[in-house]
């Protein structure tokens, strides 16, 4: 190896020197788009962060196997997963069954990632590839007693993952007794859940919900958290070298795999070093579809080019925020 | 509709009136790459001449649901059906995880459509992304008594097929005698199958095969011709409009898709019309990997544009042989 690298490992808070599992390889799992919709300069900045690290390990004369999902079921409206599926609900919009609308913006963001010049991964699966293996997944974590049913859907106990591991929310400094007391508000919410900071790893599908397989529990579909502890291990093993995404995923996604991967997991180890970007903000706003601040990639590369834009997303530290404005891409041009 | 539209139907082996089953919409599900290694010019004309039919529906105002799979899992290297998995060798020989090899070679397919201006489906399904459907439809098609398992292995009961629904080999003309007579020279090599014309839907892996996946049988991998019955019905429906591929893949694999989802199907009817197109033929012999005269896109494109390559795919009826030459290409240049 040409250098030794320090990464900032959001896991534990400080820089430490990376040292892959195996000499000489590294297996990194970054996690995708929710392919419902235009992607837009926050999510690519994702992407194009994590392009020169993949690079900068190639570079460093690493072998690495590079993992980036596609999420094509399962991620609901709400973060804290409630509401339709966002992929069902588009394709209720548009008229289309729900792997078309898939098809139609999977399309999307790889003709987004040819622009920006964004090196292809080494493997790119999708959430509904892997329903099987998820199913087996949810089988493991009820065998193991980290799960229960309830009505045909299937959640995950965090409370005794916590109790029985001694640790949940090392990732995202959540406390287990803040996710009490803030239960307490919301208990009239939780519905078929024993405790509010429970979440599903298999749900029951309404008879509406077209997007659908037959499981031991019900005709349903699997949490959205499960895709990437099963696609993960599957193409890297129980234990791999980095985990990455856009740090509004830390909790609770990252946070739930974890606990989901660590309560089937002998070693109690999941991804080593975990490495989070910044947002890309707007007058130091996040910039995000539900604030409605949102900068497209055609209006961003109507001005300047794929490359000058992609210089923009890389000109501050992938961990800080971004600001975006006129002045930034006219100095980066 | 602006014209009528007459189709050369393989399976009456006569030109006929297009008549949708759904009024303005279009059902067509075609064939696409095992992708084990790059794609040449042979295996592009099926794309192209698709291509060209799918724009031609859509301009005669139908709207189409075009589906073109992706084969990446269950396609043996002998088309009889045995052999190491094509994916799983070229994984071994190019030291790479068989999702890797998928993506590797999805890639350079996909760039090559890029290339010769090939519209992008409306859904690109793949087999492994279809296991828990396909070992549905194996239960099915046992619980139906049309295949029968053998040490883990399930295969299909072509004769009992043949014999119950009075048709086999519509499509392919073969005749299921000429399938017995040639049986007994082949009663050696019929292993654990009833019939050397059955054939396996689910295969137990030997301990070294990588592409594996639980089932009720064995831990293993669903046959070829199984994935293309399930993803056309999943998206299509039990009956759709038209099927389509290379003339090459009539029998076994054609025929073999018709038997497993009409011993399912209540109606008998699987796709109305089938269009098969003809091979690029090299001084009259078919371009083909195993006979090493195929064409690869990067020297076809070497010396003429990807526009004047793909109108050359063009130049000859899609049901007819295309003979490749020198001269073709300077006439379309």
């Amino acid at each position: 190896m040409k250098n030794e690298l320090k990464v900032y490992n959001s896991l534990h808070r400080k820089k430490e020197i990376f040292k892959p599992l195996h000499e000489g390889h590294v297996g990194m799992y970054v996690c995708g788009p929710t392919v419902y919709s235009d992607v837009h300069l926050g999510n690519c900045r994702t992407f194009v962060s994590f392009d020169i690290i993949y690079r900068y390990l190639k570079y460093l004369g690493y072998k690495v196997r590079y993992v980036r999902n596609i999420t094509d079921v399962g991620h609901l409206e709400n973060e804290e997963g409630s509401g339709e599926d966002k992929i069902a609900k588009r394709a209720r919009l548009e008229q289309l069954e729900p792997m078309e609308i898939v098809q139609k913006y999977s399309n999307g963001f790889h003709d987004m990632m040819r622009i920006f010049n964004v090196e292809k991964p080494s493997i790119e699966p999708r959430a509904t590839g892997h329903i099987l293996e998820q199913i087996e997944m949810v089988q493991e974590i009820m065998d193991n007693g980290f799960a229960y049913e309830r009505n045909g859907s299937v959640y995950f106990d965090t409370l005794k993952y916590a109790k029985d591991k001694g640790v949940y929310g090392e990732l995202s400094g959540r406390k287990i007794d803040d996710l009490i007391a803030e239960s307490r508000d919301n208990l009239k919410n939780q519905g078929e859940k024993n405790h509010p900071a429970d979440f599903a790893i298999w749900m029951k599908a309404s008879p509406e919900h077209i997007l659908r397989w037959n499981s031991p529990w019900s005709v349903g579909f699997p949490g959205w958290h499960l895709e990437c502890s099963v696609m993960s291990t599957k193409y890297l093993g129980e234990n791999f070298d980095i985990h990455g995404g856009g740090n509004d995923l830390k909790f609770p996604h990252h946070e739930n795999e974890i606990a989901q991967s660590c309560c089937n997991n002998s070693t109690d180890e999941f991804a080593n070093y975990w490495i989070h970007n910044g947002f890309v903000t707007i007058g130091k706003e996040k910039m995000s579809k539900s604030l409605g601040n949102i900068v497209t990639i055609s209006s961003a590369v109507k001005k300047y080019s794929g490359q000058v834009v992609r210089f923009a997303l890389l000109s501050a530290h992938y961990s800080q925020p971004l600001d975006w404005n006129d002045k930034l891409l006219e100095d980066c041009q």
